[in-house]
């Protein structure tokens, strides 16, 4: 999407390749809202360590970084002898999958990047095939979410006030993202609305990436704390929910997203507001049995407990970025990172072949099996 | 309650009087939870300014403060002449009136302590009254609320895990609290318990205060997300919801209490677990004739956009205290102070006199309104 960098707008991915330097470019996102920069992963150790310190994150982002990390170890090989080449690959596949051990989407990159690449003969065949595989991969992620835009953006009429929980923007993914496509694809058919971004605490990441993507498109939107959408929904200020997904149950409908989502599926359903979640094919676990099967991540108390910021006050440090302790020093905190939200509170999944109820999930499943889909690794909802 | 202060515990009101210094006692609870300093305001101009700057806050505590600050203003006054102790009296009233225009506890004990001193027939004798009336004024809200633990802790049994919002607690009154209450009654009566305590965002009084009052009582506790109640509530963690509340509306029996109320109220509703709202009489509004005449405050968007803490990093400026801004800086935000809950989704009031019904209320006024009761001052929910 478009970044607007000292007065000039400028189209960026989240992920994205260089091959004349081997480097992995991937947008910071530690630094946002404050800072915006790209960085530059010179081999795939340091892709890796990006993984790992959520230089970028979301599930689909993190996917396509692990994809164009093993391009990159692939390409960084110097000698003919293949052999010595696909250890040096099982090596690279190895780091790479171990980053983010919670998260599926690099281990399915992985997966099939190296399979792309093994068609080849010999070992320059082989680093020539796993970058086209890995830009495969990352298109065929924008292709989906631009199929969600056209699919969701239906959904979405002038005037409408939209909400939206956590960041399933193009940060999380490649580009354009899952739930921020049909705003994306709504606002070029030229409809105009307005969005509320959930904070999401205790990450902030609806207050931080999604406010920040929407304020660098131009898009209409404020932020509010998780504890106004239920009045806003009971005085008749929002007309449509629209969140992302971790994953999305196949057999029973069910979804797991940040913590917080059940929340306003539950508030939705009671005010009859149409709730959506907007999902591509990797999104959808064919294997899980219900949702009791999804571990629910216990995240460290010191999200809850605290903050990142800049400093407004006192005036003197303005501008800093800090950590602060919020909570009182003295208590701890409970900080499950994710929920499950049931079939009946979701009016329909937005996916990039058109709107489906969850509960249609597994009678389609030959249809839908053959795309892109959650794979065996997938143990654990990780944040994203 | 008891304040671990330098390793002693120690009786505290939230507002005391010291008729030696004719000064006003107050917890400054902008710097809690991170420091605990006990404020002596002294004059009348001084202690309105206190409620002003919120040193003191929440409508129980600023009530006693302004009964107070009326009679040191009184005290304060040197000379016999009774018209000019009069013409007095009107001054220091009206500035403790204005000090926090949005809140009708003020008013309501300014007026009863003003008439009540007016019973003496020189400036000596209605000096001496003032501080009598201040002193019932403030006694009788602390037996009020001594008589909501009484009621309430009959809820409380064994091993429950319980759900609270915002700070209903002793800070925000001049001792006990209205949905601490029961829980500090439970608690001498040897029972054993747990309780979450909600964040409240924007403001944070649960991570903040609440936190901190149960820590100083020793009472087991965990600081959660907003978000994530509705999660606990799905996985059968949470037993009974006690929250305190802003007003009242007697007609009707909804609620108006912090933002996020409804939202708890709703979960609440949907996972059958009892949903209790504690308050003293001064919170019952006689006048209203439905919700919809609770004009809703929209505060200042800064608090939604960032957070007061105390810098955890970098290490170097650890404990500082700061506010920082979290949200995009070129985003703005919707803050709405409050919220109603409609009664059909309350369990039940946890009145000084037993539980009601929210709808029992009206049909209860003969009994009721002789009971010290939101007055005619009281047009707009003001934070608390």
């Amino acid at each position: 999407m478009n970044v607007r960098v000292r007065g000039r707008s400028r189209h960026y991915r989240t992920v994205a390749f260089d091959p004349r330097r081997n480097a992995v470019l991937l947008i910071e996102q530690r630094l946002l809202p404050h800072t915006f920069k790209v960085v530059a992963t010179r081999d795939y150790r340091e892709t890796a360590r990006a993984i790992r310190d959520m230089v970028v994150r979301g599930a689909g982002a993190i996917g396509a970084t692990a994809a164009y990390g093993l391009a990159q170890g692939a390409r960084a090989f110097h000698g003919r002898d293949l052999t010595r080449f696909t250890a040096h690959i099982e090596v690279v596949f190895r780091a790479l999958a171990a980053a983010r051990p919670t998260a599926v989407d690099p281990v399915n990159a992985l997966y099939r990047v190296r399979e792309q690449m093994s068609a080849g003969n010999n070992v320059v065949e082989q680093q020539r095939l796993a970058l086209v595989a890995a830009e495969e991969f990352a298109e065929e992620e924008v292709i989906q979410c631009q199929g969600i835009g056209r699919c969701g953006a239906r959904l979405i009429r002038d005037g409408m006030r939209i909400l939206t929980h956590c960041n399933a923007g193009w940060l999380a993914f490649v580009d354009v993202g899952s739930a921020t496509a049909p705003l994306y694809a709504a606002q070029a058919q030229g409809k105009r609305f307005h969005v509320f971004c959930d904070e999401t605490r205790p990450r902030c990441q609806g207050a931080t990436l999604t406010a920040w993507e929407l304020a660098q498109q131009g898009l209409s939107h404020q932020v509010i704390a998780d504890n106004a959408a239920g009045h806003l929904m009971q005085r008749g200020e929002i007309d449509l929910v629209i969140v992302g997904a971790d994953r999305v149950v196949a057999r029973t409908g069910e979804v797991a997203n940040k913590i917080g989502t059940y929340t306003k599926a539950v508030l939705a359903h009671r005010h009859g507001i149409p709730f959506y979640v907007a999902i591509p094919f990797s999104t959808i676990d064919w294997r899980s049995r219900n949702g009791r099967d999804v571990p629910i991540e216990e995240r460290d108390e010191s999200e809850v407990l605290g903050a990142w910021g800049t400093i407004q006050e006192p005036k003197a440090d303005r501008g800093r970025l800090v950590q602060v302790r919020v909570a009182n020093p003295t208590s701890g905190a409970r900080n499950p990172g994710f929920d499950v939200t049931p079939p009946e509170l979701i009016t329909g999944l937005i996916t990039p072949i058109g709107r489906l109820k969850p509960r249609e999930l597994w009678a389609k499943r030959e249809q839908l099996g053959d795309q892109r889909s959650a794979g065996p690794g997938r143990t654990r909802t990780g944040e994203t």
